[in-house]
């Protein structure tokens, strides 16, 4: 499943810097080596203590599922929506650790009231945005008493069975009005996603039959939470930083992560890795588009402005809610998932304009304050910044 | 500050029972009697491990009070509203332990946010509604640059002062939002206490001038938490179930309540007491005036369709959210605060029909399933039940 990491030529670190971190790195820094002497810790453990992977193996397994997933068994088929799809993916490779498939009712509901999960051990996991599978009424009778479904993507090929289904209402209201703290019309993913979805929604365990690919020539930097570490173990990185962004990356952001590998550097860590991490899933129209994305990210590393000896550049399978204090919570938990302990995080992460009121959707200070009082995340250290205005 | 318990004539139990519970008391049980010996749990611990208190000793603690309330020190002044007032009279009593005055914004996103804060040490209390004062824009820039401000009740007489304050924003509709999971007009409380109120929130600590007061002849039956365990320590209680509402008692309250004692008795306790607990702060309109509701409960426990030996009615300070499966968690919460260690949860707990839509607003069952899985409530133990449609 692993895609090969690019690998551009070596070029000089950027001397550009900046003390805007100053101030804050000090904030919940855990698991640091003492004076300077070298410390590993190993990578943080995934929520849930183990990466959860639900793709089947290529032979057996892939075609056992495949021969149940043929029309002539009959089982119930739900074609997917492109975020429906982007949602298997993430869930196929553990970014959502330890969800094992669409959300049942217990866990949307805790989602929803709390952004956590308490596990079978009565320890807690971070879960703030609602991973969910939505059916309509029609949907729903032809699924009633049954087990399992298929999954079909746009083109009517078979992606994943869920089974062991549980189908319960969709209260679209509610769910808007605590993930978003607004219902105002508007939001870009409730457009997209919510407001013509079904009534129901439909949870269970995911099979997935093989590795979720888009052919969009970016697949190489899909690479999933197991093969980022991997990779950040081949680097024997002592600390990784991530940095989630939906923009091309301007001198801000560079001076920004250089400025947090010196930090990281100077608290003793030999090795810290920078995982530069744009979001490849849906975004709303006017967002630059992932390809171009790509190319500028591509460029920021061949042209030195970030050391590609410390950096790795990898797209983040999620669609983007535009949800704020709500969302940077999943931006920085899937990142605990993929091998990360440092996130950073700047002004109103995740936030927009709001969509009928000339303000922001949310108060700037907002995500990250949240971010660090938020159950389950205690282990991550949060690195706000203040550099400039920016939109990740 | 102790009112007086009324004591009407012990009157036969009721011979009335009810089997609704039979597969609902195995639900969390904790802290129980092995076999049918008697085993002395004492009361459940308040939140946070010590009840909290902020009423000032008669003497010299309240005269050094009431100089510094006087206008000569020209403090600024905050008049209260009806249910500003009925929330210094929560917060005083210790019913929202550890919270010691209105919200400072860390708590206020964490309850909005989670429903839960974090302690020092690391654990979870439960804290599902905001409990916070608001100011307008020239109240705030009177306040700014000042420490404490004094609290006026509706004849402008000093209530408390506010201390070591933090003013931060009011974003009303996100409030809204995240508490209610809507933000459709004609929500009672919303009306009433936050559609109008100032676009600032004032946090701080609480200084008491005196115990809270109505005059309305019910003083006597609002005992705080810290009387309601005297009370239930002098009874020698070794389980207290409480029991919300805020209508007056019907045959399936009554049935459910003395099958909960039967039943816990069947459990191996020996000395079950009812916490009859009416809500006695702010309720819209339609319901029934707590006046009347008072009297009702006094002649249910004349009657004897509720044992007077073995029941509490008091009266909780607490005005009504509506909010249902997140004011649940309030009325749950308080209820450990005042030594209960059992909670009856019924159908669609703090609910009511959905503002604009011909519906409930929320889902019967969430409550109790919102209740089960809710963060610092694990030490209580929940009894769902299902005799009628009851509105609790």
């Amino acid at each position: 499943m692993a895609s090969l990491l690019p690998k551009p030529s070596p070029l000089r670190f950027s001397q550009h810097r900046s003390h805007a971190l100053s101030d804050s790195v000090a904030v919940r820094l855990r698991c640091l080596p003492s004076g300077n002497r070298r410390v590993r810790c190993g990578l943080i453990n995934p929520d849930g203590g183990k990466l959860v992977h639900l793709v089947a193996s290529a032979g057996a397994e892939r075609d056992a599922l495949l021969r149940e997933a043929a029309p002539a068994t009959g089982l119930p088929r739900i074609k997917l929506s492109r975020i429906d799809l982007e949602w298997v993916h993430v869930l196929s490779e553990g970014w959502a650790s330890p969800l094992r498939g669409f959300m049942r009712e217990a866990e949307f509901l805790q989602t929803l009231h709390f952004n956590c999960l308490r596990m079978p051990d009565g320890s807690i996991v971070n879960m703030s945005v609602a991973i969910v599978l939505a059916i309509d009424d029609s949907q729903k009778r032809s699924i009633e008493g049954r087990g399992r479904v298929v999954l079909l993507d746009a083109g009517d090929k078979p992606v994943a069975i869920l089974k062991d289904i549980e189908i319960y209402k969709h209260n679209k209201e509610e769910r808007i009005a605590r993930t978003w703290g607004t219902t105002a019309p508007g939001l870009p993913y409730v457009e997209e996603s919510i407001s013509k979805a079904g009534n129901w929604l439909i949870g269970g365990n995911l099979m997935v039959i093989e590795p979720i690919k888009y052919d969009d020539g970016l697949d190489k930097y899909r690479l999933s939470p197991a093969d980022l570490r991997e990779e950040f173990m081949r680097r024997n990185a002592d600390a990784v930083f991530a940095f989630q962004l939906r923009n091309p990356v301007h001198n801000g952001h560079a001076l920004l992560m250089n400025d947090t590998r010196r930090h990281l550097l100077e608290m003793g860590y030999k090795n810290p890795v920078l995982l530069l991490h744009p979001l490849g899933g849906y975004t709303k129209a006017d967002d630059v588009p992932l390809i171009w994305r790509m190319k500028q990210h591509e460029k920021v590393l061949e042209q030195g402005v970030l050391d590609p000896e410390t950096t790795v550049v990898s797209i983040f399978p999620s669609p983007m809610h535009y949800a704020g204090p709500t969302e940077v919570q999943w931006h920085a938990k899937s990142r605990i998932n993929a091998g990360a302990n440092f996130y950073i995080v700047g002004r109103d992460p995740a936030g927009m304009g709001h969509p009928i009121e000339k303000r922001d959707l949310y108060d700037a200070d907002h995500g990250k304050k949240v971010l660090s009082m938020a159950p389950g995340l205690e282990k991550l250290n949060i690195l706000p910044f203040k550099v400039c205005k920016l939109s990740i």
